[in-house]
Parts: C-alpha cells; structure tokens; sequence
C-alpha cells in the first residue's frame, strides 16, 4: 500500500513548494498567452476574463492535468492546453456561482467578485467566453496528441463540467439551500459534493492521463485517484469553513452555515469528516502505486489537500 | 451570376416549405435524443434545458448546417451533431441574452422566457449547460467524419461563439445601448451584427462543408456565403422590429428602440436596409454557383432571409 511514498525521494520531492511554482508558472504563462490582450475589442471582455482568470488562484486542476500526464510518462508542455481548459471552465464556474442570482458573494480569495467590479451582465458574458475558451483551446491547431485523445479528452471535460457533472451539482445545492440540516441526506449531501467540485477534480487526473498518452487501465487508475482526491478536498473545504479564520481563507468562515447551506461537519461531525477526508486521501494513494516515482507528484498533491488550510 | 437558380427545378424546390419542416423534424428528434430527459437527474436543470431548446425556434443554423453538409456532397445524417451543436449554443445565448441583467425580456416565441420559469439562476445554469453539451455532442463517440475535422468544427464553433464572435458582439451592443443613434457609427452597428448574429450563422455553414467533407476552397465559398446571409439575417431582423406586428413576430415591435438600441433602419433608414439585405444575399447566392444543384436548399435559405416576415 502507498508504495509511492516508500521508494527514495525524486528531485522533486526535496522541494515539492518549488515544483507547484514552478507548474503555476507554466500554467500561467500558457494561459497568458492564450485569452485575448486586455485591449483586445471589445475590451470590457477582455479585461473581464483576465481579471478573473489571473486573480490569484491556486491552479490546482491544471497542475493536476500534468502531473497525470507525467504519472503516465507524457510530455508536460503537451498537456498544457489541457490544464489551461480545465482552470477556465473552473474560472467561469466560479464566475457565475458568485453572481447575485446564484451564491451572491462579493469577495474571491480576497478580491472582489467579477459582477462587483463589472456588473452583472459583463461577468455572465465573461463566464460564458470563458467556457467557450476551455473548449477551444482543447481543439485548435497542431498537437502531438492525436485528435482520437483530444476529442475524447473533450468529452470527459464536458462530462465533468455540464448537467450531469458541476452544474447538476451547482443545482442540487442551490435546491438544498435553507432547508434544514436533518432534511438533506448524507447522500445528498454527496451527490452536491461529487457533482459540484468533484468531477471537475476528477476529470483533470483522467483527462491528464488521456492527453499524456496513457493506457485504458492508466486513465481507470488516475480517474479514480481524483475521484478521492475530489471528494477530500470538498470535506475539508467543508471543515474549514467551520475552522478557518478569514485571513488563511481569503474569504469569510462560516458563509456555508450563514447561507443555509448543509455541510459534511454538520451532518457527520468535524471528526468523522477528518477521518473520511483521511481514509479518501489513503484510496487515492492506492491507485498511484502502479506508477512508482512518476506520480510522486499527484501522491504529494493528495497530502497536500489533507494538509491545506486555505 | 446566380446560375443555381436558373438550373432545372429539383425535386425540393417544388416544395421547400416540406423540405424545411422535414429538417426541422430531424434535427428535433437527434436533440431529443441527445439532451437528458425530463427526469434526469437534477430534474430542474433538464428541464429547463428542453424548456428552451424544445421552445418552438426555426431551426436556421442546424438546417444550415445540413445544408451546407449537402452542398459538398457530405451526409445529412453525418452532419446532425454539428447542427446540433449550433441549436444549443444559439439556445444558451437567447437565455442569458434574456436575463434581467442582460435584454430583460420576459417573451421569447410568445412564450415565458426561462428565468421568469426557473428563476434567474436556473436560467443561468440551463445556458451554461447547453453550452457545454453543445460542445460535448460535437466530440463525443464514434462518427464516420475524421476526428481532424471534428476538432476544426469545434474551434470554428468556439470562435463563433466566444469573445471574438458572438459574445463579443453581445457586450459592444450592451455598451451601444442607450447612447444616441448619431452617437453610434455605422461601423460599430456593423460590428455588432457580425458578431452578434452573423458569426454563428457564417459558422454554421461553414462548420456544415467541414464535416461534409469539403475542400478548403469549398469550405471557404461557403464560409462567405454564410458570412452575407448572416448580416442580411440581422439588417432583416431590425427592420422587422420597426414594421412588422406583435402577431407575426411573436414579440413585442419597436422593442429596440424603446431598449435605446441602435438599429441599421435607424442609421441608413428603411429602403436603404432593404436595399443592403437583398445586395448581401445577391453576394451571397454568387458563393453558392460552383456546387449547381446541390446548393439549392441553400440558395432558397438565402431567400427566405429576404422574404420573412417573422
């Protein structure tokens, strides 16, 4: 079990802090060059998708796009137009949750919210380029990934992101927002939690798989992994609403509770949370041991989100 | 000039009023197929989805998009994801564009528009999913059309649609709104036409002579037929807002100029819109020699651009 993490340490593992820099900033500048200039016209569009694109997010779905291209012995900079669809189909997401008609927050790891400082109307359009965008930059130009994988790799993103993944999850807890705690279901609970954030999670490993080239049972293995990895970080994401102050959030503790909205810790217990984030944590490492040291990476990732607190 | 109307009558010009309805029934079964049922779950979001997309719309872009397909000797049926793909990006757009934060519109097709039905935030998220699932029936599963081609159906889709297509003209005519008609340029309102509207109508006859397998040369004739037809559509539609009835449009008349919208009749006046909408479908008809017969639906499409009244 976790054979991962008993093998000798890669040259990663030294300064694994260094590695996600390192990763953000490939990231970044992929995606810097790839949404339209703050000038281009019309310019209110534009301005928009950057301000939010670039409001210092902590790029988890794309690192994790390479580092399972890398776990299946792909080329990273192949898997970069991956990683950057999978952050702005998170971006519009997160765009539109904030809007007065859905969450109605006004503040996004510490900045104020797309519709605050554009209006309503610019950050609905903002969000729709957005998403237009992460489907595009999976399937314009040359690649060294064949077509048969970027279409497929597609598929599993609109999966993960449309009625039957993210949005059906943003849906289910709009619908169980203010009803009382004892009225939603653990398995509603669940479903909001594998839907809304976990299948985006999810989809990022298995489709980092897909575009790094690797084999049907790789991808099963590495879709798997985020499978757990996702449903983790949405529990602890619930505990530290609980826990957190606002100053390690970015954003105020408590707004679940305030906002009506059932969370892990409510329905189980701050302590039976931990342990099922742990125990999930645990899964998603035993997936990872067919690939030995090329998924140090994705096995620190998954520590990291048992660990965070923010 | 125009020699695909002076060609011997085909069997669908007898009757193309059969021909469209025949279209429209075979792109609405393939959008049935393709969309979840009503009780899928969330149960809400498919809803709402076929509340829009089952709402009674012409069906231009899919039709065009089969059309197209015909016109360089492709498969109809080949070609139905891509129309399909058209209809629901056009769909989520008429939603969001309806909003209270964007148009305000309470009517579409005589009928409520979505977020009076579902609430704002329903709307939001049913746009948000067609779009999505627009992309997805593009890439999804087997298909005789290559997987090359595919890929450029999507990204011709995607910058259609995006911020340098359709989005981009939503935001200059939320950002023409309300200023005087001499304040607005001639050039500007031809920008948001092209955008707006006229993006998705040239793509979609482009994206239709890409997945019916067409030559570049082909691909580019009706790339610019698509391109004429699609500004003649909205020059038409901006006159019909000024003389057409409450009855034929289905919608309230004068509703651009009491939203303080700025529309070609207003800057050039009425004869010279009737005059620039039957030059562009003359243009537009010219593309359409090269391929005889087989452009016929096409060269009748353009027509009806210029004769509706609704």
């Amino acid at each position: 079990m976790n054979s991962a993490f008993s093998r000798r340490p890669s040259a990663i593992g030294s300064d694994f802090d260094a590695y996600l820099a390192g990763r953000r900033a490939l990231v970044e500048e992929f995606l810097d060059a790839c949404v339209p200039a703050e000038e281009a016209a019309p310019e209110t569009i534009s301005r928009a998708v950057r301000y939010s694109l670039f409001a210092g997010g902590k790029r988890l779905r794309p690192i994790l796009v390479l580092a399972a291209a890398e776990a299946v012995s792909g080329v990273v900079e192949d898997a970069l137009p991956a990683a950057a669809a999978f952050e702005m189909i998170h971006t519009y997401s997160l765009i539109h949750d904030d809007l007065p008609a859905m969450d109605d927050d006004s503040l996004r790891r510490g900045k104020p919210t797309s519709h605050i400082v554009f209006g309503d109307a610019i950050a609905i359009l903002a969000g729709d380029a957005l998403q237009t965008h992460g489907f595009r930059v999976l399937a314009e130009g040359e690649s060294p990934v064949s077509a048969a994988r970027r279409l497929r790799a597609i598929t599993l993103l609109a999966d993960a992101a449309g009625a039957s993944g993210m949005v059906g999850g943003q849906v289910a807890d709009l619908e169980a927002e203010g009803r009382p705690v004892s009225a939603v279901s653990s398995n509603t609970l669940e479903f909001i939690h594998r839907h809304k954030t976990g299948a985006l999670i999810q989809a990022a490993s298995e489709v980092g798989a897909v575009v790094g080239g690797g084999s049907d049972d790789q991808v099963a293995h590495l879709a798997r992994y985020g499978e757990s990895i996702g449903l983790a970080f949405q529990i602890i994401d619930d505990i530290l609403d609980v826990t957190g102050s606002a100053e390690t959030l970015g954003k105020s503790p408590g707004k679940d509770e305030k906002a009506g909205k059932t969370t892990y810790p409510q329905v189980h217990g701050i302590s039976k949370a931990k342990e099922r984030a742990s125990e999930l944590v645990t899964n998603a490492l035993e997936e990872l041991a067919p690939f030995g040291d090329r998924a140090e990476p994705l096995s620190r990732l998954a520590q990291r989100i048992l660990e965070r607190n923010s």
